[in-house]
This record gives structure tokens, sequence and C-alpha cells, in this order.
């Protein structure tokens, strides 16, 4: 115990507490529906932003005082291990995730980088079994290394897709040795920089065989985990191939994987598709397909990912209440895929974070339990689409009419009266429920 | 000949011309590629926007210069016979395109309104015959009438759907008897103002209801338009469901309609979920979709449809690159979805707006065509995944390759070398094509 | 009490009522730091909004059921007077604000136009001086009409130009007959549809003209009201002079006219701008010329001016402190430039959704205050300057040092040590007092 | 000739020529409207984005090949002014930029690092003397070094704002030694990460002291470069002061900065902010403010600055129309402040984006010269005005008219004729002139 000799186990102190290093509102015991909220919101910490951002940006060196650093790059490495499970047990999240170059550096050979990697990972699981600390996903970083400028399963390279299978066969190897519950693909250089030079179609279909002979290889070593797809629209790339959800369905749905395959979806990402993060979650669940969150925010008025720790209770209600709604988020869990600010460049900020968007979760959590147990939107829309659940309205929802009937009735029935949605009212009662 | 007397029939002049009414580049007959311009083009005119748009915003009242404005409803919807076939054939284009409200006003009741439009559809078909003109494509306008106020297919009220039923049903047997080629939808309304007190599913769920029903009924009247769906993202609902290409592929796979629509592109629609034109031609190529497409521009820096007129040579060109890829449009053609500015409010302002436009698809036409006959794209393509033809490539694309493969070579083969892109050289060159 | 028969006069109830028509946070006698909330808040109701608005959209017609409607237009607008002043005094507020066509019908002619006012402006000061209600602000509608195609100050037409003139210049007497406490500028046709065509520089120096005319009209009539700008970045033009409170106050500077002009401040028009609405009311702050707000919320996915009644308790609480910081809004007030959702349709979601506003505005109040009373923003602020309250920063403030004295010190303190923003910790703390 | 042994002096060869390294366009000894394309354009190469740039991204590693990185700082700044002259030269521009941190390393202290620059300096000094290119301007970096995470003349700390002093006063006097035409000020920390820590007000104050402070430096020691500041809204600040043309001019103005200070507009800038460059150009010159240019272009479907080489030939057609209106740039140029995407990674393709930037602008440059010769927007924007001319517009225009004399012609003038804009036709016509 000695990266963070600053703080103690992180406890539940509840809002009287002035301790910052305390919960004020994340009770893991505290049973809400039934379940704890350690049960329902499965939180996770990033290894990438925890443990090796380092508060650098496009105009900016690095800024963050990080005291695992050493010389040797596997040394460093093996302090993170450390740290890192000091920092997950002090917090008490029970999950952590990581991609394949966050845990070990790269070695001259990929020989060398496996190498690297097998020691990492046996202190991992060491430190797992010690702690009791499990992974919730792995995945494989195709996207720093200049070698995937131009793509990794939908590169323009063959020899980059054949390098890009070795990682992630050797990801999923490891995933299975971790016993990882997920296993993601976020394809931030699979899309394009111009359409110009692009085959579009040429890299999908790639895609598409890179996916399902990874499905294969799962199949063949027994590493049961759920396979995850990470949408996002666009940066580093000027197109993503995974948009949005909808257009990860479609994708998946061609290809024939949408049976293998989920969704992780983050609240920045969303936005910068132009959606609420509440509506891609409904949009997975409509396909079956909601699998985990990566928690963090945006700021609308910025055009690239900011990565924040989510602090809008208000979001953070609409989505809890979407996983409520599909009987918890599964085998997937709530990672927090943020960063600090570059300002906020202190160890202790990296608690300080992390407390904020657990509390924040915590207090949205109880917000959509609140709004479950009432009934607040089962009622309001029940009462909306009640025409749907009688008569005529019956009659469609069970796939009984044909547009012959549907134009006899329409014809005696065409003064047609809506009701209002009165939504400023839901809004100021939906108010009562958050704050 | 009434309505136009300072327009006589617009000819094509060259650029040596300084006729305003002449068009400069579009030759009708000119051959590209073995096809005559009118063939590749197949140009149709909006009724909407260039026969009942008034040039009212949100902020103000019509501007717009209209001569055949009756005080009957009625008389206004002949007379716009009468004037769009004179601008039809004043301006040359073999098609056009409507909405049923767009040529006869709704009546008091659902019956009445069928009896308009029957009047004017008999003066629409006489038009035809006389003229030749054609007519590219019929929808139902779904989105106008208060009755829509929460949606037409997608609606929380059983009635609306009945209605909306009964008018698509109606919509198809005028398509019929005019002999469309194609039939649109356009859901305006389908989607959603908030997502608070919206069901998803179920709203999802009806709208393939209604698009079977559609399917089913053509069929029954022998009806063999092209089904196309028009995705937008957004305006007027907050969120509409076709949002794009791929979501839009998404739907029509989930609920296996993919074989029965196809989809009608539109430029503005297209940056408006964060996309170029060309990027959705090429989606919807890549799914076999590529229906038709309507044509105009947005302005980049506005968050709302602007519906101009397409001058920009460079999108233009890559879009009908796209189209020549897709071995042309088909059943489909180009649509000027586009409306006058509020302050070209003159009669002569519609001449000048569709000469603009049309001069600007020749010319793209043109360019696309020498960019297709010097290989151009073909030659980059081709060089820059020369990799995935031979050796290594050609296996995985011919999909003979699994990750035990692929990993064995990636280690003997871990050095990676990347090809540069040389983008800048690209657009550089590309710029002596299109101008 | 005719035109809102389901409302009583709605009374502060308290977060126990169920009563839709009761505010359960805003108690106009309840004294939040030494001010009752009535005095802080100053809250005003648009006429245009409530009482003229008819939700229609650029895709679709009325919705609006407004029991006031008659078929005469200056009947009508009696009726509206009725109703207004009916739903001022029930829902307790103690302003409203107009444009000149909101109240009247325009005319044949001008002289038509100033009469239809005249007789309305009578009734309308009846009704102020039997309930009390009084004028926040009235304002001239120059880009509704069609001879504001082009501009209203900033036309290219000179006849428009003195039609504006005339137009402001009867304003301003009702202005004064009525005691409204400030007159607004808005231009929504100030700028541009193209710069192709425009001479930017003359049409700002014609408004400065035109400004400067309306200052010394005001004058010569002793009409004391504080003249605002209400700044917008666009739309309806593509381009508005008035992009931003900044953008404004450059213009103010240029032109001598920052003395006589204050900003009214909007929220939905920050956000279009690319800011948030406390940095607008920061802003305007640093310029002393924080004049009035428009109370509102935009919705950050959309690109146009949505006018949703403000519900975002967060960014209200924000505005609030602002308000604070500046010693409270002056001659201004709490305007609700809100317009119900096109599907709010009934009367009753008048009182619902200004009811919603002013309980957040409430809230978002007393958050403000506990803010203020703690110090919380202060402390913080202090904390994080406090180097330039003594030594090198005291005097770099006092305006004492040069680059010879600032460098000499720097070369003797070149190993810089920051402070950690904590800005997580922050924005979690800040969430306590918001909820 | 040492670094770029594929290219010799890069020759105007025309539209005929295949070479790659050949411009098509710039022929820097033309003559356009009386003065060489090289007198016009006065391109120059900014040292950052061609000479230290190295291709990472938020998500990636370095990509750029670059034969000058040797092991020691000092000798990569040696190589690279070796490297860099050997480019210019070849490239054949007359100019460069740089920032402090561009040419030489930090150093351990404040003396070391201007001892860095101090040895560097020299080495410029002797290449620029033998080849003749000079330096259009340079500036100081303080946004990358950690130090200023918090801002530099904005900063929180007063350590940190003197640190920056004594590097702007190093970096003027280097602008003396080296004859640079002119000093830039680009802000990228002086702004705010959150408004919710920071005194605005303050932070503005102590910037225009700074500003003061720098101008009475350079009048000290005779530097008589024209001082321009460089607007940008956002990143990586999430709001900058310096936001865009005219909220700079509102600063300049309040704190009496405006009679020293020029801008520098960057295109890539101009979008983030929500302007065309064209408008930001503009902007300007109303303020008689244009001082230098940035050229780049960016891509509006993408949120951040993507620093593209210009390619677009209508913004650089536009953009060069306002620089001949403004009677040609002044002592400003035409900086490339930009870089090669990423997967144009080799030392190339630095050649062949500036030849593709550098051919644009000629391109641009002899549009706009043409649309100038045959007074296009001359007689558009007369013709638009035209009323002002004459009459009662010419009255206004001379300020002789007032509220009473306008009301009054009004009154009788209240038969509004405006002019259509006939917008789509000169869009189609500018098109003529582009290609």
């Amino acid at each position: 115990m000695f990266y963070f000799p600053n703080v103690e186990k992180v406890q539940f102190e509840g809002t009287g507490s002035d301790n910052p290093f305390a919960f004020r509102h994340y009770n893991p015991d505290e049973v809400v529906l039934g379940k704890t909220m350690k049960e329902h919101l499965r939180f996770a910490v990033a290894y990438w932003h925890t443990l090796t951002q380092d508060g650098s940006d496009p105009f900016g060196q690095a800024t963050n005082i990080r005291t695992w650093l050493a010389d040797d790059p596997m040394q460093t490495a093996r302090n993170r291990v450390e740290a890192g499970f000091e920092f997950f047990t002090k917090l008490g999240v029970p999950y952590y995730c990581f991609h394949d170059v966050d845990i070990a550096p790269e070695g001259e050979t990929l020989k060398e980088t496996f190498q690297n990697q097998d020691e990492i990972v046996t202190l991992l699981k060491e430190k797992m079994d010690e702690t009791g600390v499990k992974l919730l996903w792995n995945t494989a970083n195709m996207f720093s290394n200049p070698r995937f400028v131009h793509g990794a399963a939908s590169t323009s390279n063959a020899d980059v897709f054949a390098y890009a299978a070795a990682q992630v066969k050797k990801a999923l190897e490891v995933g299975k040795e971790l016993g990882a519950e997920n296993y993601v693909f976020w394809g931030g250089r699979e899309g394009y920089e111009s359409l110009l030079n692009t085959d579009m179609k040429l890299e999908q279909d790639n895609m598409a065989r890179f996916f399902h002979m990874a499905v294969d290889y799962a199949k063949e070593i027994g590493f049961d985990a759920q396979f995850l797809i990470e949408p996002k629209p666009k940066e580093p790339s000027k197109h993503q191939y995974d948009f949005d959800a909808a257009t990860t369905m479609a994708f998946l749905q061609k290809y024939d994987l949408d049976k293998y395959f989920k969704l992780n979806l983050e609240a920045n990402h969303a936005t910068l598709a132009g959606h609420t993060f509440e509506h891609e979650l409904n949009v997975a669940r409509c396909y079956g397909a909601l699998g985990s969150i990566d928690a963090n925010q945006g700021d609308l008025l910025l055009g690239w990912d900011t990565d924040e720790f989510p602090t809008d209770l208000s979001a953070v209600t609409l989505a809890m209440y979407q996983i409520l709604e599909n009987g918890g988020i599964g085998r997937g869990g709530v990672n927090f895929d943020a960063k600090v600010r570059r300002g906020s460049f202190e160890m202790d900020d990296l608690f300080l974070a992390h407390i904020a968007g657990m509390d924040t979760f915590a207090r949205g959590l109880k917000a959509a339990a609140r709004l479950k147990e009432d009934g607040f939107f089962d009622k309001l829309i029940a009462d909306r689409y009640d025409s749907f659940s009688t008569g005529i309205g019956a009659e469609i929802v069970a796939g009984k009419m044909d547009f012959h009937q549907l134009a006899a009735y329409a014809t005696n029935h065409d003064r047609i009266q809506n009701k209002s949605s009165h939504l400023e009212m839901v809004k100021a009662r939906l108010n009562e429920y958050l704050y």
C-alpha cells in the first residue's frame, strides 16, 4: 500500500461527510430493487485512463504526476500492477478493463511483445486471486501503433490484417486466462481518413471475416466471454464503420454476426454521433444487444471525445433507467472510460474523480429505481399508447390488419383526436425524481 | 404557355452564352460514357418546392410571387398543374415527383380528400400523356397535418395509424394510375420529440407492420414501383428512426424488409447526419440499396435542412461518381428537392435555380466520367489494396485463413511496411478533374 | 375569467402537492438573500409564444387549440388582451413583453397598422392599471413581414430602412406610453443569407446609424427605458451580426453605442453560438452590460432554436449565480421566451409549461443562493488565484510590472508549481447544491 | 542538399506536366493585377508542422519518417535548420514562421532555454542571409509545456505570468534579430477548461496588461513588427478568449489595444467558430484589422482542428478576393499552418502537400483577379444597394436623417418593393470563375 498514501479504503459516509475520500451516495451493500448497489453497477476501472494516461493533449505535454514511472518500461508495467490493484481495492470496485498495450510495453518483435504480456498477466492473475478483483473485459489496441495507420481488420495492407489477427488471438487467450467476462472490439482506425482512396466494401467484408475468425477461435479455446463492439462515429478516423448502435447492428446482421455480438456503449460516443446516451441504450435494447457501458460524459459544445468523469445526474439517471428496463447489465458493467482533466494532475485526483463518478451513478441508480417503483414511465407509456391495447390498435399489433380494413376503418374515423403530451409537465415532474 | 412568359424552352447554349435562361453545361443529348446526359441524370422537379413552397420560414411570412394562387384551393390546384407542366416542359426535365397534399388540398373528410386528388390526378394524367413527362415517384405527406403530431406509422394513436394506412393505400393506387417508377416513404414524424414518453420498440414494430402491409397492397394491385425509404436524422422530429442509410438498413434487415426497399438519399440529409453525400451513396451501394437521389445541398455551418439548389461541383462530382460505379441510378433519378432562397422570390428564379442545379450536375457527370475513363480512382484503389490480390491477402479474401495461420504468418512478418497515402497529392490531382 | 376555466390562481403548495396547477418551488414572497423570489426573478410572459404561436413548424401546420381566435384579426387581438391578462394574473407574473405585431395585426397601410396598435395599446393600458402587471419590454418585429426579406436596419433597400425607422419610432412611443422598463432590438434579418452579395461594412454602418437615431428619439420623447440588444448567431439569417455577447460588444464599442445599450441574453441563443448560457452572462458582466435574460433552453443535439421551457436545473442554477454576482438583474427580468412543444397543444399546457419554468428558476435561485451563502465559488476562486493577491502577482494586478522586472523574476523562479484544479471533485460537490 | 534527395527546385511546369514535384498553377513571376504571384501570396512554411510535427494524434503514435531526428535534441534542432532551409528554397517560398520551442529544445532552466535558442537563431540568421528567405513571424509557445496547464497571460498562477513575460520578451528580441515582419499571439491556453473555477474578468484584465507590456517592450527595443492576435474558439481549451475576429476586436477595443494589433486569421479556426473563412476576413476588414492568414482547411463534419492543406478552390478564391479587396495582405502573408495527414508520412509528402496548397492558392488568386477585373461582385453590390446612392438612401448614409424625417417618408412609401437576390444564378455564375 504505497502509491496512494493519502487514501485509505474509501468508505460510504453519507452526505454529512466532508471527507473528500469518502462516498456520499455509493453504498455498495445498500439494496435497491432487490440487489445491492455493487451488483447493479458492477463498476470497473479503465487501466488506460487511470494507469497509463499522462495528461497530454494535441497541444500539450504530459502534466500528470505518476509515481509508478520507472526508466525501464517493464518495471513501469510491474509498478502499474501494484498501483492498479492498490487503487482498485481502496476504491472498492469489483472489476477492471485493459487493452493489451496498457499492461505491457510492445517489444521489438511480436514474440517479445507477447512475452512482455505473459509476464504481466502472471502478476495480474496473482493480484486478482489475492484481491478478488475481476476482469470485466480486455481488448487489443489496434489503433496506436503506426502499423495501424491505415486500419487493422479494415487495413489496406494484408500483413497488418495478419498482425492484428495474431494480436487478437493472443488477447483472447489472455482473456481466457484471466477469466474475462467480455471481450471488446473498438475500431479506432476501422474506418477511413478519406473516402477518395477507400474501398469501403472490401474493408467491411474483411472486418466481417476477421470477426468470424475471432468467434471461431474463442469457441475453439473455450473462451466463453460475451463479444462486444463499441461504436464510435469518428476520432481518430474521419469516419468509423461502427458509427453508432444502429449502424453496428446493420453490419452485424448483414454479415450474420448478430448472434455473437452485443454492444458496449459509451456516453461520449453517443453524443459525438448526435444521440443521447439513453437513445443508444434504447436502440441496443430494441435489438436485444445491450452488453455493457463505458461510463463518462462529453461536452456537447466540443467536437471531440473529452471522456470526462460522469457527473450529470440527469443523463446518468436516464441511462440507469434503461439498464433497469433491460433487467440489468448482465455480464457487462459500468466501466469508467474517463480521464481526469489535464489540470487535475495529482495522484489523488484519480480517487476524487472516480468517487465523483461512482456517487453520480449511485444517485442515478436510486433515482431510476424510484421512477421504476412509482411506475413513472410505465404509466406515462401505458396511457400514451392505450389505443394500441384494445380495438383496432390491438388488431394492428396482433398483425391482423391490412390496408383494406384500415382504410375502411379510417373512412369512418377521420376526425382524429390526439392527446397532448404535456411534455413540459413531464420534465418538471421528472426533475422531482432526479434531484 | 402562360405562367412563365419570360421564358422559352431552355436550350443548351454552352459557356459562351449570356442568356440566363439557357444551359451552359447540360446538353440533354450529349453522349457521356455511352448514354445521353438525359438518360444518365433522369432529372425530376419536386412539386412541393416548385409549386407549393411560399418562401416562409419559422420567423417570416411568405415572400414568393406565385401567379397560380386563386381564392379557391381547388382552382389553385388546377392552376398548379398547368403551371407545373409548362415549367417541366420548358425546363426539359423528364420527370416530376409529388406528395399527395401537394397536388390537391385536403377536404373536410377523407373521402373528400380522395375526391380532390382524383380530380387532379385526371388532369395530371392528361398532361403527362400530352407532354411525355413522367412520374419519378409519389408519396404521402404524413407529417404536415396536425393529426400526425405524434407520428404516422409510428404514432401513439391507433386511429392515426389507420388514417395513414388509408392515405398510403390511396397513394399507391395513384402511383399505379400515373405509372410512377418508385414510391417513397419519408418519415418526418416517424421518430420522437422526446424519448421520455416514447415506446421505441412498439413504434418501430408498428412501422415494420405498416411497411409490410404497403408491400402486400402494392403486390395485390400490381403496382410494381421500387419502394424507397428516405433517411433523415432529425427535423422536424428530434430524432427520426430512418436516421441515415446504415440505420435504415439495420431496420430493414431486422424486419425482413430489405428485399422490398431501397434508399432515396438526399445530400442535405446526409450532412445533417454527419456524413458526406458520397458516403451515404457508398453505404447504400455496399448494401445493394442505392435507389434514387434527392439533389440539393446544405450549409454545414447551419444545423437545419436548408434544401439549397446544388451548386457545389466537388460534392456533385463525387456523388455522380458513386452513381456511375453503381451502373447508373436504375429506376431512380435526380430529383431537385431544393427550394429557392427566400430572397429569390420571383417566378423566374424557379428557372434560374433549376438551371444552376442541372448545369452543376452536368459538369459533375462529365467530371465523374473523365475520372472513370482515366481510371483515376480505380488505379488508386488497385494500388492501395494490391496486397489483397495475391499471397496472404488473397487467401484472406478467399476465406481460407484462420487465426492460427495468420498468427503464424505475422510472427514471421512483424516488421510492417505501410505505403504513404499521399492524400494531399490525390486531392490536388482530383481538383484538375473537377474544375 | 374565461379563457382558462380549468385554472384558478396558481398558488405555491410545495413539493407535497399533486396539483398540476400549483407551484412546488416558486413561492413569490419567500425571502432569499434579503429579497423576495418575486423581486429576484421578475418573471415575464412572452406575448408571442403564449398568445400568438400556433404550433406550426417548417414541416407542419398549427396544432395549438386557442380559444381566442376569431374571424376578425382585430377581434382576435382584443381577445388576446383578455386572455393574456387572465393568464398573467392567474400565473402571478409581474411582467410581460411583446413585439408590435404580436398585439395587433398589420394594416393595409402603415397608418392603419399604427391605428390598430393604438386601439390595443389602450386596452393593454387599462388592463395593466387594473391588474398591476407591467411591461418588461417591447420591441418591433422587423423580420416576419416580407418587406424585411433583405434586412431592416441593415437592408439593401433604403425604403425598408425608412419603414423600419417609422416602426421603431412608434414602438418607442408605445413603450413610453406603457411604461416599459426596457426596449429590445433582436435583429433576426440583420445579417446575411450569403456573403456573396453583401456589403457588410455598409450594412453595419447603417445599423449603427439606426441605433443612434433610436437613442436620440428616445431621449427626445423622454422614454428612459434601458436599450437592449439580443444576440443570436443565426436563424433565420445564415449569419446574424449580433452573433453573441462579445460580437455585439465589439460592434457597440466601434460605433460609440456601448454607453446606451446593454444585452438581453437568451440561453438557446448562447448554445447556438457555441457557448453555455453562463458564459454569455459572464461575458456581459465583464463589459458591465448584463441587461435582461430570455429564459429557455435548447437541445444541443439539434441545430436550431427550439425555445424549450427551461427545466435544466444545473444550467439555471449557474445562470442565477451569474445574476446574483451581478447584484441582480436590475431593470431587466426573466422573460420566458419559450414555446410549448408542438405536441403540448392544449390551453392548459401554457400553464403547465410556465409552472415548470418558474419552479426550475425558483430552485435555481435557491441553489445559487446556497452557493453564495456558503462562499462555494468565492472560496474556490480566492484559493485558485491567491498568487495574485500578494507579491509579484499583486504587483502585476496593480500595473507596476514590466517585461524587464518580470523576466528578472522568472529567471529566479523558473521551477513552476501549479495547483491541481480537482475539477471532478468540484463538479461532484456542486451537484450537492443543485439537487 | 541532403534531406530531400528526391526533389530538385520545384518549378512551374503548367497543367501539362505529370511531374509530382512541379507546380501546375503557381508561377511565381506571373503578373496578376499588376503584381507577381510571389508578391501577392507571400507564402510561408510553418516550422512546427513541417519540421517538428510527427504524425501522432490523441489515439496514435508518431508515423512520420523524418531523417533529421538525432539522439541529442540540440543536434536535431541544428539538423532541422539545414532541412528547413533546403525545403524552403527548393519549394521557393519567401517566408517561414516559428514558435520559440519549434527551433530549439527547452533547457533545464530558463537561461538554458534562451541559450539553446540563441545558438539556433545564429544558424537561422546565417541561412536567411545565405538564401534570402525571410521570417514572416515568430511567436512564443505558451501552451505545450505543463507549466501553462492553467494558462499563460491568463494563468491563475502569478509565477507563470512572469515566466510567460520572460518568454515573450525573448521572442520579441529574437524577432527583432531576425527581422520578423510580424509577431503573433495565439492563446491556446488563454481561456478556460471550466467556467466554474475561472475568474474571467481578472484573467482578461491580466491578458490586457500582458499585451500592453509587450507593446511597450517592442517599442523600447525598436522592434517594429506588426502585432497580430490569432483567434480560435476552442481546442485545446474548452473556451478560448480570442474566440473569433469579432470577439478579439471587442477585447482589443475594451483595453485600448486596437491601435497596436491586427488579426492573423486561420481558415480552420473560422469554421470551428461557426464562420466561413471569408466571413472572418471580411469582419477583420471592417475593423481595419486584417493582418495575415494561416492557410489551411478543416473538415466541417469533424469538431476539431484538422489543419489540412488547403485544396478547396472555392473557399480559397473567396479568401483571395477578400485579400484583393483589402489592397493585399500588407506585411502579412499566406502561412501554411497545415500538416500532412497521418497517412502521408513520407518526407516527399511535405513537398507534395505544399505544392497542392500553393497551386490551389495560385488558382484562387487568378480566379479572384478575374472576378475583380470583370467587376463581378462590384456590379452585384452596386446594383443591390443602389437605393443608398441617391435620394433618401444617400441622405441616410450621409447621416442627415432622423426618425421624424424617416417616419414621414415611410408613411408615403409603405408599399415596399424589394429586388430578388437571384442567389442561385449568382452561385452558378460564380462557378464559371472558379473552375
